[in-house]
Parts: structure tokens; sequence; C-alpha cells
């Protein structure tokens, strides 16, 4: 029985086991991301260089990128500089601070191979450094430009998803949880598949237990998203939420993970998108409005700036189950 | 029973939900696009630009590009004229407008990073701004060279669709519909998968709504396109179509979603082509032609321009069903 | 019972439907490439450029490089002749002969930014055309290093099969197809899943048509590759071959088509690799020598050159099935 | 009989046949990498370059860098002295060696495409050397770059693995055995799959074969690693190490494969890692401790450098299974 449980209830569906939520801190916030902390790794870590660097913001990348730039050509202008000046054919500069402008502006010319000629090496030095400079500001521009370029195609999904969950009538005398979302991109989502996993904590003779339960869609898949998309999870007798009120999902803690996986036609690649509802997310009684209009042709207009929007209605009351 | 006819009716298979095709508006046109206006999109779409730079036309791809380094010239060429002209090296104007073109030449040498030379910048502040154009010439173009590729290398599916669905005997008395395709391109298509959906405005109760049924297929998935596919939905029993006739397609607003996924060997990478056929795309009582012949070596020869020719045939008449 | 057949013959499987194999043109080469000429394409195919430059020679590539560069670099040179070569500053020829060197070695200068400005443009005509031909000349130059790269960086299976396939004694008395494969590359290949379809010609009734059949194997698909791979085929009740003759299979022009599907480790992509044998490959009576070997600590030693070799053997007689 | 056997021992699963392991010389290493040497490849293997540019060191990677740049100077300086060092205009080396020197810097100059220009090509051969160089550095440092940015921004997992298999007391009086993995890097894992294969020597009749069980896994699957993820081998009636003994394991080599499969959100792309343990890496009687913490606000905190603690504990005495 202990082992049919534990099938039923897949506790490790997101990495965690059983450690409850405490203090509203659940495993996935409303952006997607996973609010863990992470501690203990190694101070040098050049894998992630990539990673950082093609998720940082616009504003981080560019100064970065300027910084680089500025730091590389101070290196080489005091390299040119011990070298000495006068290897600089065509710096006219007098004084020190002169001299190292010179040198800067020589290494930047060098550095983006841009090589006016105004300035140029002279001596086995100068030239050796200039040459080793070029080459390696070729490699360095290379590297910007791939990343500035990988930022600029990465493939992501922009979904936008109901602010709310709702709890709405479903078929005919029944209820179901429900949510929308529609593709903000003008690109096609193909063969969309979704999961939703519910988890709360639960008391197991005094000892607080997080629960996880991956809950049954009406559809968990559509082959192309057009419209919008209304993900419903039936509340009848095989859901875990079937005897749960809006206290109980507080007093839980409760919270609804989604996962969402698609196919992006332009960029020709799986692309992957996490949301998360907290308890106090869920209205009970209402009911989703069209997000859709007809123009006079009779096409369909997808209002995007209404896909969270909703009525209040009455729920069927359960008898049957009652 | 409700939830039976649900499951068997997959009206959200193309996100759609039970809305009605009104005026021969179709969800999905021939050329596989998406027939949903959008709005509501909020005004500032950056994550939309590469999606859209990837897409649009080779014309108005060039022209961007040549109006971005135009624009980009003029205005460094103002930032020079700024700093004063006298800061430029070799710049031998003397009128306002050749000082204006000769800063223009300077900014068009320096952000290409040709640099020949003959005009240099002098002192620091254009020493500082030559810098920083030739940095940002260097990222601009791997932005403007990438996106060339990206359009150059992108993986799209070249599929020619036959221009209609035909109404063909198949098998021993019995009849199917049926379309072909070939591969345009020269490279192999691997792993096909096609999916039909077909969809017709139903009036319940006086009310209409939008039906879609994904058509069982003779066979789904083929290894390897090699000349020609023939795909078929067997006019069986289980067929939804089974009762309809021409008149019904066309009053019901009658069309079919094609879906079809490959794996292209050339690209390494998943493609997929989409087209749609409407209910006067239906031929009854047709055939294709083999669109095939063999030379003198017994060798087989694909004719891509026969894909769509068909003969018209007798069909069986269905005693056993009626 | 025609739709039963129908199943268990996929005779759609490589695309091709009923028609014969004549005159030894089997639809697969050894090479895996796809026997089947194709026309009735349109003339003008922009949609193959990419597909014809990533997959053409190297000497071929490295021509139209050239090819593309000089032609280019005569073009602009004309283009300067036309404004005029005393706006070429620096341009020191006397003749029509040194003039067109002159301005054709500026615009080599130009177009790879090279720019050393002992030649430099001088007015707006000159200029325009320098700036121009400097930025196409990165544009240009962009699409070669993209190509060359793409080819570089392409992933490719290089996957070494034996040269025949055996019919060797497999577990107690009775007999299997065998064949074996390797690794050419030194990365690792990950989820390899193989597939072999079978195909002979089969007189119905006085015509002949083409049957396919999806042989089943011991196993189609393991984890990683180690070492060689021996894919055996039992020729057991269920086979469409137990009880072909090595007569029967020239006189139907019978051939195997095998086609392997894995994850390359350093390519991060699925690629595919594909083979045929055909009935004259086949060895009846013979058993794989092993490809391996211990060196004196006990590690295999896998020897790529022997995955063909084996030796005759007797095969088991049939008494139970006879 | 023969038969059900077989397929109950994918012996083929590493690719392995029944050879066994001898002197401790498993088929995978702990680090991933396939303990087999390999001969009989061709000489020439071009196939093989990228593949071996991409996973060689940095510092070997560096040093090929420039050592080509160097080889190739040097190259293009033999040629130029070769059309004569007048040629080249500006070049003031009086000596054999101080012309060499003028040439190759010359030379770095043109290939990086800097081009100062105080020194520059005279005459129809340096001209025309001039600008294939120019074209040869762009395709070389194309390649160069391409090869730095592929390096940078190759897709893999940087799994940590706990450093011991744990036989640890699992649900209510059974025994499971344990390994636990986290992500090293910040992305997020999605879509992990895992596979464990146990392969141990036996003695079938005096002949030592090896065999190969994938082990049955509490759960081979998770949506999200958001944490560390314990994998969990119940040692019960199905497995087939239920009756082995830590003698046992040694006597027979045994060794435990582990192949990961997951989805990474910053590459979007496919990423596999691969460990191995050894039966010396197995404790008895062990359970992990926990390696994450709660910080004041009830967040998780994760401590990477946890992972493979773990803490001595009584094995249940399996009464019902003696």
């Amino acid at each position: 029985m202990s082992i049919l449980k534990r099938k039923f209830n897949p506790e490790d569906d997101l990495g965690f086991g059983y450690q409850p939520v405490l203090k509203n801190q659940p495993l996935i916030l409303q952006d997607g991301s996973i609010n863990v902390k992470r501690k203990g790794l190694p101070f040098f870590r050049p894998y992630d260089n990539y990673n950082k660097l093609i998720t940082m913001g616009w504003g981080k990348f560019w100064l970065l990128i300027l910084c680089c730039y500025f730091t590389l050509n101070v290196i080489f202008a005091f390299i040119y500089l011990g070298i000495g000046v006068e290897n600089l054919n065509g710096a006219e500069g007098h004084t020190a601070y002169e001299h190292f402008w010179d040198a800067f502006f020589f290494s930047a010319q060098t550095i983006s191979t841009v090589g006016y000629g105004h300035i140029s090496p002279r001596g086995m030095a100068a030239n050796s450094v200039a040459a080793l400079e070029s080459m390696l500001g070729l490699l360095a521009f290379a590297l910007a430009t791939g990343l500035l370029y990988g930022r600029f195609s990465k493939p992501t999904a922009k979904i936008v998803y109901s602010k709310n969950l709702l709890v709405a009538p479903y078929l005919e005398n029944n209820m179901g949880l429900m949510f929308r979302l529609a593709n903000l991109r003008r690109n096609t989502l193909i063969d969309l598949e979704i999961e939703i996993i519910f988890s709360y904590n639960e008391d197991v003779n005094g000892k607080i237990l997080r629960r996880f339960y991956q809950l049954e869609l009406e559809r968990k898949r559509v082959s192309l998203l057009t419209m919008n998309w209304t993900i419903v999870h039936p509340l009848d007798e095989k859901s875990p939420l079937k005897d749960m009120t809006q206290e109980d999902l507080k007093r839980t803690e409760a919270s609804f993970s989604v996962l969402l996986k698609a196919f992006d036609d332009a960029f020709s690649q799986t692309v992957h998108s996490r949301t998360a509802y907290q308890h106090d997310d869920v209205v009970w009684g209402a009911r989703f409005k069209p997000a859709f209009d007809r123009d006079e042709n009779g096409r369909i207009v997808l209002d995007l700036s209404k896909i969270s929007d909703f009525s209040e209605t009455e729920l069927p009351v359960k008898a049957e189950i009652a």
C-alpha cells in the first residue's frame, strides 16, 4: 500500500522531496523562475559564463562590452608605452598624458582592425604586439558579436497567461479549474504540451510533508496555437482537489506549477515556458469572457489584452457527490 | 455521455473553441498561415524583432540594412562636425556641404573598419568617437550579417501539395479522400508525420458550433520521402465524412487543415509545413495520375509538375453501407 | 482481409507505391542516397541554394568563393574606372591596363576591409561606391564565412557498416540475418535507433508489385554505441524471409534499406545515416569475426578495419520448421 | 526459454557483447568517457577535425590558433620575399633579416585586415598575393572565431553526482540503491530522464560472460530539476541485485553506468551526462544527509557541496525474503 501511495504521489516531480512550503515561499514563482538559493558552488565557474552573458539585462551587457573594450585598450596602451612611444610612427604627443592617449587610440584602431595608419608600429616589439593585438581583437570581437547575436536570436516563448485560475462551471452539473494562455509573439507555436503540478502541505501524524499531484487535464496537447487556449482540469472524483475549499488551499499553502512545451516555427526549436499560481490566485465561481471578436468579414480578431477577463458566475451544487 | 462526446470531438485541436466559420473565412489559409487578426498587443514588442527581421521579404531586408547604414553614418557625421572637422586630418573640403561628406565618408570608413587612413582622427574627442564607432560598427555588422546568414540558412520545408483533395476509389468497393505531396527541395526528409483536421459548422439546437475531427489515415508516418506520398483517409464507417455529400461540405463551410512534420537531413532540424483545403477544393470521383516514369535504365523519374494531375473516374456504389 | 494485408505490408514506407524495381535499380543506394531522378522543378530555386552550397565538394566550394571574389572585384573595378581613375588617390598606373588593376586592387582592399590607404577614394562618387562596397564586402564575406563554418561544423554521422549481410547461426538451432556497424568518429553516439526495410518484387496475378516489410530486430535501440553493434533479424516464423533462398532474393531484386538515427554528443544534435544492401551482398552461412581485442591491461581495443570480417560456418538444419 | 532470457538481458545495451570486464577496466569511466581504445581507423580523418577542435583543452586551442597565425604569416612572408621586398612600399629594412620581418608584419596586417598602410603592396604580384591573403584571412579567422564561439557556447550538462552509491533503508522494511545528483549550472534543466545499467561478469559453464541489466527505478523522469534529485532503485524481488553481497559485486567486477538526458533551458537544446560507479563506490548501510536548509524566510537553500554527504545507518533485516 505504501508503494502504491508513493506512485500516486509523485513527490519528486519537481525535484523536491517531502519538504513543506513555509511562509508562502512557493517552489516556482509567477515568472517561472525557481525559488531556491544555491550555495556551496565552486568559486570559479567558467561553465556558467555563457549562461550569464546570454541572460543578463541589455544595459548590463552593453556596459560589460564597453568596459572590456576600454580595459583591453588600456592594457595594450601600457604595453606600447613600455616598448616606447617612439616606436609608434605618427604619434605626435609630447607629454606622458598625450603619449598614453596616442598609444590608447592606436590600440583601439588595431583591436578593431580599422587601422587608419596615421599611427603605425615600428620595430620588432611594437609590430609583434600589434600583430598579436589585431588577432586577439578579431577573436574577442567574435565572442562579443556571437553573444550579441545569440542574445538577439535566443528562442524564447512569450506566453501570456491569465492572471487567475478560475473554478468555473464545466459540462453539465460539474466544475473545472481553468486558466487561459495565448502567444504574445507573431510566430506560430506547434505541438503544445502542458503539465500542471498541484502541491500542498499535508499533516502526516504531526509531521508536515509536501504532496505533489500532476493534475489530469481535459486535453494536455494541441497541434497548433491559433488563438487562446483554455486549459481545464475537471474537478471530478479523480481530482485531488475535489474536496478542497478556498480555506484549505490557503492553509496548506497550495500552489499550481504550469510547465508548457512547444515547437516554435520561427526559431525551428523547442521552447519552454513556466508559470505558477498560488492559492490566492484562485477565483471561485467565475467564467472567462471571450477574448475574441469578429470583424465585418467574419474573420476572428483576438484581443490579447482580454486574456485575463472573467465574469462571476454561480457554481453548480454538487448534489451527486455530496 | 457528454464527456465521451467531447473526447471524440477535439474542438480545441487548433486552439479554437466552438466558434463557427463565417463567410468562408477558414482558420488556416492555403499557404499555411493562420487567419486570425490579433490586437491588444503592447506597442513596443522587442521580442518580435528577430522574428520580423528573419521573415520579412528580401527587398525589404536589404533596404533596411542600407537605411541603417546610411542613418548611422549621418548621425556620426554630425557628431564629427560637432567636434569640428579640423579634427579630421586629411579632410580637404572647404564648404559646409563638403565638410559633411568628409565626415560622412570618414564615418563609413570607420564603421566598416576599412580605415584607409587618408582621413584620420586627431585629438581626444575625434579619436574617442572613432574608437567607439569602430566598436559599434563591428557589433552592428555582426547583427546584420547574423540575420543575413540566419535568413539564408533558415530551415524551411518546401513541400508541394496537390491542388485538390480527391474522393477516389480505394481498395475493393470502397472510397478514400486523398491528396499528394512531394519535396521541392533537393534535401532528404526523414520521419514524416502528417495530421489532417477536418472541421465544419454544426447546427446544435439552432446554435451553430464548429466541430473538429482528426481524420484517421491509412498511414500517418513514413520513414523517408523518396518520391511523392499519397495520403489516404478511408471513407469507411468510422469516418466523420461517411454520410456527407459535396453539398454538405459547402453548406457547413468544411475545411481540411494539414499539418506536416519532418526531419530535414540538410539542416539537421525538424521542419514543419502546413496547408489547408476548403470544400471547393474537393473533387468527387477522380484518381491521381502517376507522377513518375521510368528512364531507359529502369530508374524512376519523378515529375514534380504532375503532382496535381488527376483523371476522372467512377466511384463504387456503396451497396453494403446503404 | 485486404485491409489487414495492407496494414501488414507498409508499401508506402519509403514513399514508393507498388512500383517494382527493374534492372537492379534499387530505391536506396549503398551510400544512402536516393535513386530517383527529379524533373518538373521550377528553373529558379533559391530555396535550394543553401543546401547546394553546404553539400557540394570542398574543391568546388573554394573555387566558387574565389570566382565570386574575383568577379565582384572586376565589377567594382569597372565602376571605379567609369567614375574615373583620377578619383583614386595614389593610383599610379599610366596605361588603361594599369588603371584597371589599380581599380581592381583598390576594390579588393575595400571589399576585404583591409584598406591600406595608399590608394584612397576622392570625391562623392568614388567615396560613395567605396562606402557601399565595404558594406557589401562585410555582408558577402559573412555569407562565405557562415557557409565555410556551416560546412565545417555540419553534424553528420560517419558510420562504417559491414560490407555484407550474413545469414548466420543464431541462438540454439536458429538463424539470423546480421550486419555490423561502428562509429568512425571520435564522438559518442547516444540513443541509437535502427530500422531495416526489406523490399522485393512480387508477382500478383501476372502484375509485378513491390512489397515492403519492416524487419523485426532482436533489438532496435541501444543507449550508447561504445564498440561495434551487431544488428540481428531472427529468421523465425514471423520473418517474411523465412522461406526465401538466395535464388529468390536475386529473382525478386530484393534489397534491404537501413535507416539509423542517433544523438551526437559533440554536435548536440540528432544525426541520421542510411545504407542499403542488395541481394548479392547477402552471404549465406557465415559468422562475423570479433572486431576487438584486449590489450595487456584488459582494456578492449576495437579494430575498425575488421568490421566486415567474417568466416564461413555451417547453418543449422531447420528440422522443426520443415 | 533462451529467447526469453535474452530479452530480459539486454546485453547489447551499451554496444558491448558478452565480453567480461577484466582487471577492473569498466566500460564507462567515472567522468563518463568510454574506456575503449580504437584502431584500424584511416590515417586522414577530416570528419574528426571539428570534434577535436571543439573538445580539446583551452590551452591547446589557443596555442593552435597562435601557431596557425604565425605559420601562415611566415609562409606569406616568404612569398612576399620571393616576389621581392622592393614591392612592399614603405618597408625600410636593410638586411635579409629585416626584410623578412617587414614582409612578416605586412602579412600580419593583411591577414587580420588591419591594413595600417605604412607598408603597402606595389605591382601586380604583391597586390595579387595581398588581395588573396586578405580573403584567406577573413575565411581563416571565421573558422577560428566560429570555433571559439562554438566552444564557448557548447551546450554541456554540468551535473554533480554523489561520490557513492548507497544501499539505504527504503520505505517500510525494505532497501534501495540510491545516489544523488544536482545541477552545477545556473540554468534550468527540464524533462530529465535517467537510465542505470548494471553489469557484472557471470560464470556460465566455466565461460565468463558479461551480463547487463537496466535497473528499475522508483521514478526515471522528473519534469524539472529544482534542487537535488535522489535516484532510487528498490532492492526488491524484481531486482537483479537482490541476492548480491558486497563480496559478489567485487568478485564479478560489477559496475553501474548512469545515463542522463535533459533539456537545457539556456541553450534550448538536449544535453546528456554520463557517469559510472564501480563496485567499490557502493556503501552498504548509509543514508544521504539533507543537502539543503531553510533561510530565515522559509526559502530553501541548496548546498551543492553536501551532495555526497551521508551518515551510516542500519539496514532492515529482510525477514520476509529470506
